[in-house]
């Protein structure tokens, strides 16, 4: 019964060749090309693979598919492989085409015939695209959770810098006093407005595609809903045409979250790099977080920030590459849809190395201080002195006068202090109310619900 | 008191020259290039910016910096604005900048130099950034309507026509069998998750960025919690740094969650193309709504369904531009943001336009009826018959031989029915439960709110 | 025998209905939705529209399909709209939905029915095409001579500076001694390799794909080689299916080659904005040039260049945009075409604008003299120091050592002069060569070649 | 005198500590992140970096700065390093960072100090810019080659199918008659527009950087143009900061070219997915290059064309991800054009393997004959029907109608034979001219001046 409704599984090399008698042999170029890195990229999907099949078999049982005994040899041993790919001691063999494949062909070995029901009531289709939801979420978590981490640090940086005065530039050019308490704050809330990008992917991403088959369904009496309980998902794609649809849609929407949070990441590296350069000379990192020059000791260049910045404009690339390879691609199932594993499934990595270095390098950043006592910031506050006059009463044309009449003498001074009170402003960081917000958010994942539903499969 | 924050006012003709007697005229190509698109643009934003004046004049005087008597004056002047700009009465003229030097002038040609106070505590910066978000909230909400629309026809569609099967492709041949029901609904549900995405770029968007000023704040004691109040704002950007920051992010993530919905939208017109090509015949719309030929009577052209393709590719394009306009930009206003509302803000109308003219064709479509009688879909049904062999006893691999001989033998007959129950498969489409899915995120939108908030301000 | 290869050709208001007794009439939103911004795009096309409708309709003399004296009426009156194109006087009226309808329209009252044969043997497919082609030949014109301009001016200020030393930057990090006369001298040459793609484009533009009707061909005797002559072009698109595909591939590669001058421009524009700021400092331009602030006297802002740069960011995005709206679409005219008008057409405006800004800008420019005179630049000339007295017989370790030394003691001086003598160094900057390969680019794309073929066409 | 110009060197593990005395180790984790895929990627270039570095030594020898004895030691070494990459016995080992440093690695520890010599006077940023641009000229020349070979079988295939008419699609509905001729032709003469843009990019890409150092120069009296000659480079970039900006622009062009390439073979590639499609069934292949279905003997799936579609399409959004990495850069060497080769090198092989397979799969094509005679398509030659009665004398109106009325009444038959005689058209495809083009464009590459170089310089 087994690759029942698997219309486009190509013949494999250890497939008895009885059963598909008229077949002939793929042509060994053609199948490296077709396989291309589908092997390498499928290790990544291993453990999903187990789970699902977990999940799928348990149901296949329910509706009477599979003898419960068959059930419990088959759980068994696929709680076995599960263990053994945590552990890296499992491989794609070399002719064995993908993950499934080597799961089933393991199966078979150790446990016969019955290995091959694993597969009965769903096709790769099906099947693939429940690997890559599984270990969407699970990055998703990954990914959310490195957030969280910077997300923190930027508050307490916040905090600890919040009377550090910095310049604030419009057009690059000097404007107005701002605070290193302002900058990191704003890095955070933005990575807390970036959340809801990836929580709606999340949601894309934690529906059940199980029981699609090849798209369009199948005549077997499957309980989908079923699945979607044992995997933990929130719910189910409904429609198999559109659970089919969700290939390549889900990876788009997950890669825009990235591209959100990427931005904000690229743009903080940017801000870095320049505040190195000796010429703002705002913030240092110690020595041996920097790469220097065989020659010039004033070097200290901040190789780590500008990939992170490549890195994370690379990522914002992403979105539009997958748009370009299934644009105009009418509704189901093309080969094309593999291409898009080999960008997007290490773009995860990509992102958490660039969020994990980042807290990693910004833990031990150095500020430095007073430096608004430079002379050449200190029009910076001819604002303050107006505002300040105009409240004890001047009339703002007198005022604005006076000010620019000091100015164009050299005379003007800046003051000591300044004082900004409102929302958000030098005075008034409301970094309490942005993590509330970010909590808030990050809440709503509830990935507790993951891990108890895995806990329950693989226990 | 006018101006006081805003540091990027280029010096407009119609000011008192007096008032900058240091400021040279501003060469008049340097000012046709900056201003660029500007004032077409704007006319979008005007109702909004006179929205936000509103607003920001009503706090402007519970915080002491206008006369309660002002207040009144300028609010009723405002809303007769902002009638005019209703009822289409508003232009901006030839050597006024933008929109909101229009309103100001407006007001002070009207009022006298009362009319320069609404622009107290604020600058540029932070009003265009309110007037962008304004905007955005308005035209999501009217995306989503349409979105509903569509949504709704889909549904009625796919239970209309439920019983009638279609060809299942994969790999672009054929498959297995589906149906107009499937196919209908299946970008139903799509368009339901693609919600997800608009809700999360609302919620982005949905929070008050004025009192942030040129993005450092200010010393004046503004109360920003009561503007967000008085818009409906859901929340604030509280970091003043980082509601500068939301622009270009802000629509970036709008952008992303416009592609969403165009790529759905953009699929179906490619099906839509294909299946009323002649060799496929699936489905026809009425004359009058194709374009014909001066002399083949068989030419039935998809223009509208190819132009919504093209347009839906067009949007999903625009993600990447902002990324490419806004990428390694470093924090703090620049002027190249203003570049982003050329193609950003006329994107929604393109959008809707298509949402709009989409269900317009499809309340007209027909469907072929018994396409699947046809002998060349038979082999979709060859699964169906091994299927209900196995599920009446005989052993999978006897069953497959049988049909498969059959098939050899040119003997191959399609059953007459089909018979699929599973959730989300021929027989049960769950639309409701797809149609509840849909409904719970459309709710989460809150659009009463703002309708609420504007009818306060505005009566 | 008119529209006789047009099957594409929606049923116009204003062609009698007689002919067309079947057609009803096309729905008006229809209709809105499909013209879009066609004719407001067809105004940039009208002049070349009617160069290509002399040639056509000489080549139906030559092969029998117009009478002489037809074609004498028609070409005479063909100059006139011409002329009336270039004066300003030619509009689309409401009702006609593009510029091709427009001409055959005006044709068509002032000579009657003589006035609709132009459009034999032709259809609107090839007659866009040809549209196009045109245009864009022209449009690269005025783009290689602007770029042509802002050449020039940037070799002779590289020449006028070449002794005005800068600090040199690696990873944004002082590094090495650079200079005016590089900085200008490299985007002059990154300006010549820029013109490789733009004359690569133009000779994927400059083909003939007059003839090629529907994409299909004709049984008409078409003398294609004629029309090729008497436009001026190098050669044809000899397919006729090839001649179609070259729609939207044309675009995408001529939208390349504008990136490709885009990317450099870009990039001054950034250097601009950043040696403009306070902390760096490196140059000014007059006030007039720069927009200012209204309260701040030291505010500058480079919003000329701000703009330049986002605008050349945008342009670098449009291949893509190309790509997106054409990838996945078979072989054969769709309508998705049309909507790359929207964007790409007024790209050229756009590039011109810039370059041509940027020239006018960077004539005022004023450069800081003694920049590396800063101590805290001193450190850019400690290889020079090591290099001298490497040449001068001391072995490189033990210099190295002593000015490594000199560097921690705080003892080391910068040399009052550099001597960097190889090719493209600062002091042999081979602006000569690097003009000699512009000008041999430059020659190639023989834009006079064109103009003799007008210049006989129009006479 | 090593290293001397190589401010970005970082300090390697196997270098000796006493040079570097002030250098604290480079943190793990942050040679993890910065190195990335740069070993990987560097194997690519082990070849070419040899090739420079014999070039280089050279001309160090020609200057005084090596010894005549010194140059033949490293130069014997160098060829033995070149034999060992080219019969893959070379590995960049663990814990050296790139290419450059594991060539000077093995001349160390086998020549001893000499080998560190060949670093003098030169940077690792030229040393790379030269290695990619040797690598990117022998990765166009084996394109452009596999294009030729693609070129000259659709040329072959165009002939042998010259007679077998096809439906032509305008709008994917059908319009008039082509052929296979026409199809195959047509695909042929768009790869000949391809070359001028890789041409263009390969002049580009064909200049010599050697010497600019870290992109200022030197104070070495260096002799570039006799690298550049000894490399067998057409020219070389004078400018020493433009040679530093050609990183990232110089792959972007390429990115460009490549796109164009990918972009024809793409929309081949839905063709012929689409005419495999049972639904057109123009054509089809042999068994064993499709893959099958485990139970469907009509599934023959076209996975190769799909994944050439797929990865042509990702190719094609290659040179927008290189924009976003370098847009708004200012000039001078970043990190940041590092990652640019991770998807950039490898696109060569995407795109080879691309042309090949698509080569190996056009070669056993079958054609379907007599297409036309279904009496589907009859309508295809209405037009030829009103043609032919117009050329015999009728005149246009009443031929057109007749043929309508033949239409309507349902008698309207095809004709036997159709004669397309214009240039380009079904009757006379012009080959030898699309040849001529191909080969005229192909000729300017003058790969042959690259061979003869090498072999001099490896002799």
């Amino acid at each position: 019964m087994n690759w029942l409704f698997d219309f486009n599984y190509p013949i494999l090399k250890y497939v008895s060749m009885k059963l598909w008698q008229k077949s002939t042999e793929v042509n060994k170029s053609i199948e490296k090309f077709t396989v291309g890195k589908d092997r390498e990229m499928d290790m990544l999907l291993a453990e999903f693979d187990v789970l699902g099949s977990l999940a799928h078999t348990q149901m296949l049982e329910s509706i009477g598919l599979l003898e419960t005994s068959e059930l419990n040899i088959l759980h068994k041993e696929l709680k076995n492989i599960y263990k053994e790919i945590q552990k890296g001691q499992f491989t794609i063999e070399d002719g064995v085409e993908d993950v499934h494949s080597q799961v089933e062909l393991i199966l078979t070995r150790r446990l016969g015939d019955v290995g091959k029901k694993i597969h009965s009531g769903r096709s790769r289709n099906d099947q693939v695209l429940l690997d890559l939801k599984l270990y969407i979420r699970d990055q998703i978590r990954v990914t959310v959770e490195n957030v969280k981490t910077l997300f923190e640090l930027l508050i307490s940086l916040s905090e600890k810098h919040k009377n550090d005065l910095l310049p604030g530039y419009t057009h690059l050019q000097i404007a107005m006093p701002s605070s290193f308490g302002l900058w990191f704050g704003a890095y955070a809330e933005s990575l807390a407005d970036d959340l809801n990008m990836m929580l709606a992917a999340y949601k894309i991403a934690n529906k059940n595609p199980l029981g699609s088959a090849a798209g369009y369904g199948s005549s077997f009496p499957l309980n989908r809903q079923m699945t979607t309980d044992l995997l933990g998902f929130e719910s189910l794609n409904y429609n198999v045409v559109y659970a089919q649809m969700g290939r390549g849609k889900t990876e788009k929407n997950v890669a825009a979250a990235m591209s959100s949070i990427a931005s904000t990441l690229g743009r903080l590296a940017m801000d870095v790099c320049l505040y190195m350069n000796q010429n703002f000379g705002f913030i240092t990192f110690p020595d041996e977080l920097t790469t220097g020059s065989s020659i010039m000791p004033h070097k200290k260049n901040p190789d780590v920030f500008e990939l992170i910045r490549a890195r994370c404009n690379r990522i914002q690339s992403l979105p539009n590459e997958i748009s370009l390879v299934t644009a105009n691609l009418p509704s189901g199932y093309h080969r094309d849809l593999q291409i898009i594993k080999e960008n997007f499934l290490p773009a995860f990595e990509d992102l958490n190395n660039c969020l994990q270095i980042a807290a990693y390098m910004l833990g031990q950043i150095k500020v430095k201080s007073n430096l608004l006592k430079d002379d050449k910031y200190k029009y910076l506050f001819s604002v303050e002195v107006v505002n300040q006059m105009v409240l004890d009463g001047t009339p703002f044309r007198d005022a604005y006068k006076q000010v620019g009449a000091l100015i164009e003498e050299n005379k003007f001074k800046a003051p000591e202090t300044i004082n900004h009170t409102h929302e958000g402003s030098i005075g008034n960081l409301m970094n309490e109310e942005i993590t509330a917000s970010f909590d808030n958010i990050f809440d709503q994942f509830h990935f507790e619900l993951v891990e108890q539903a895995y806990e329950k499969l693989v226990k």
